[in-house]
């Protein structure tokens, strides 16, 4: 009878201590994070916006942190990847478009003249998107983007798309989310491109995706109400447009904003203005090996006025080739915690 | 040490219990609701969506709820909320503009002839929006809002603005909370004089809040970036635009859907075309003692061809003065709960 009370009573203790841990707990909060200032400024903030009765202590409610997506958290080289869509999409709507042979910018990709697509300039480009990304409903055009994810692959590396995101931003999402944290993308990206995969790859569900839109309107088509998706910008969330587009969804001004370029500069400025503890990362693209190396001069992704004012305010700079061990969920490289893990089964 | 090892376990299993508690629970969830079909339709459709294991379980991420606000979560007559404000603001500002004394739809604001500033229509109703919405900082405009509330009173009742909600459609949103709904306001009114309040009120935070806007324009000012609002609509949330802002802003079709007018109606459309489990519910304004009585004629929250789609599809049509036993929390009605809870402290 005693034993069976013990037992109980060690049971109980294990349930609680379970129930205790976090439901996505890390062993190694940030394992592909090298020791260092970058990592060290994350941490520092993390718990500094956490501690209990600390005088920098943020109620979760407000912890908000927004997370530009394309050079942020995956791959843009060599090519947006929406873009990439865009181009192919051509293709596949070609027959539907018999005039599409002899009317530019669509005669060039079809040809597939990529030199002279990019002399085209923004006004090629928008016509080209609007062209793939309307005159479908919201559900029709979400089903296309997850079907061309499923088999579109990167054309450095072969991989699908979604394991182009980079591990150390994975996990500074993760672990921001362990500590109260409610991630968004704020992204110049497509927000109907980005919904159909954010949860699943980055854990940010689509009423957190903010991001550029063109216009829907609703119709009932056979008395079924749809949306359909008109070719018109609705809103282009870029530079100015990130913090009138953060106050837009979330109505909160974010604690913590992480981007790569100059399309970012706003969204760091806006958040780091608010009153209280603020975090402001700038991903810089320095390892020509594993990813690319790229910033002033880039036609992708530039970032130049905002390394500087990184620089003047003290903002983190990740330097990518330095901070991170392990850029891409694929890497061979191995960290602390693959190595310890290798031994403790013995192969 | 028998004893000892008993009360541990008691402990124990106190603390489990406690701990399976909501947060936020309830004595009795529906207590303003009389017992009837309304009642019995919302705890019928919680319980089916999250009955584990069941034909209709919805996981918590799907579980999106979407109330309108003016005549759904508060009163809305005799005039919009937001218009007395607009009204009032006029006054407030017209020291800064002496032109309005000459100057139409102002003059008439001034002159406190609400006749003839209603006949003007929607253009000069637009034009004491812009007036009185746009021209200073999203900051301060949130601040304005806020102390307009704190003075401003109910013509009928005298009360606060603010109290003037309804107490049943509060613990519904309470009551789905309870259950993992995810509870929205999209409102016609302005998003940015809902935010200030509707945490504290309903429980809704900002970032849950839909509704009607103007544009803001990020600037910095001596070097502080703040966003400027503008005179200018960037979205008017009503009606067929109602499902366009939900898919902008949620980018998931809600599972239930709550509203009082036929502004509402396209919203309520668009909720029950989903697959799987759908809530539609209108609210019917028929207590001219305790709130007010009007439907297919009235001027505002007009409820017509939303209440025959509503019998035609079998939605929930609350009779407010049937299905309510109390419709604001001052209401002096007494709730079976209270009755009891008079007995039980013995007075």
């Amino acid at each position: 009878m005693k034993k069976v009370i013990v037992s109980s009573m060690v049971i109980g203790l294990f349930i609680t201590l379970i129930a205790r841990l976090p439901v996505e707990a890390q062993a190694e909060p940030l394992s592909s994070w090298n020791d260092g200032e970058a990592k060290k400024s994350i941490v520092d903030f993390v718990e500094k916006v956490t501690t209990k009765g600390g005088q920098d202590f943020v109620p979760p409610a407000e912890r908000i942190a927004v997370f530009d997506n394309d050079g942020t958290l995956w791959a843009e080289q060599p090519m947006y990847v929406q873009i990439v869509f865009a181009l192919q999409r051509v293709k596949v709507l070609a027959p539907e478009h018999p005039e599409w042979k002899d009317k530019q910018p669509f005669k060039d990709v079809l040809e597939g003249d990529m030199k002279a697509v990019i002399a085209g300039g923004k006004h090629a480009l928008q016509e080209l998107m609007m062209a793939t990304h309307a005159g479908n409903t919201t559900e029709e055009f979400s089903q296309i983007v997850k079907d061309w994810l499923a088999t579109a692959r990167h054309p450095k590396t072969g991989r699908p798309y979604t394991e182009m995101v980079y591990q150390p931003m994975l996990e500074v999402l993760t672990y921001l989310r362990e500590n109260g944290f409610k991630t968004y993308i704020t992204s110049g990206g497509g927000i109907e491109f980005m919904r159909p995969w954010t949860e699943s790859i980055y854990g940010i569900p689509p009423e957190q995706v903010i991001g550029s839109s063109i216009k829907t309107k609703f119709e009932l088509r056979d008395s079924t109400p749809v949306l359909v998706r008109l070719p018109e910008l609705n809103f282009y969330d870029d530079k100015a447009g990130k913090p009138v587009a953060i106050n837009q969804h979330i109505g909160r001004r974010p604690i913590a904003a992480f981007g790569n370029s100059d399309g970012d500069l706003q969204m760091l400025q806006w958040t780091a203005a608010g009153e209280g503890p603020r975090f402001c990362l700038y991903v810089h693209h320095t390892d020509a090996e594993r990813e690319w190396a790229y910033d002033r001069e880039s036609h992708i992704g530039k970032l130049d006025k905002g390394l500087d004012e990184a620089h003047e305010k003290g903002w983190t700079v990740v330097d990518m080739k330095k901070d991170w061990n392990r850029i891409f969920s694929f890497d061979s490289t191995k960290t602390p915690a693959d190595i310890d893990l290798q031994k403790l089964i013995g192969k």
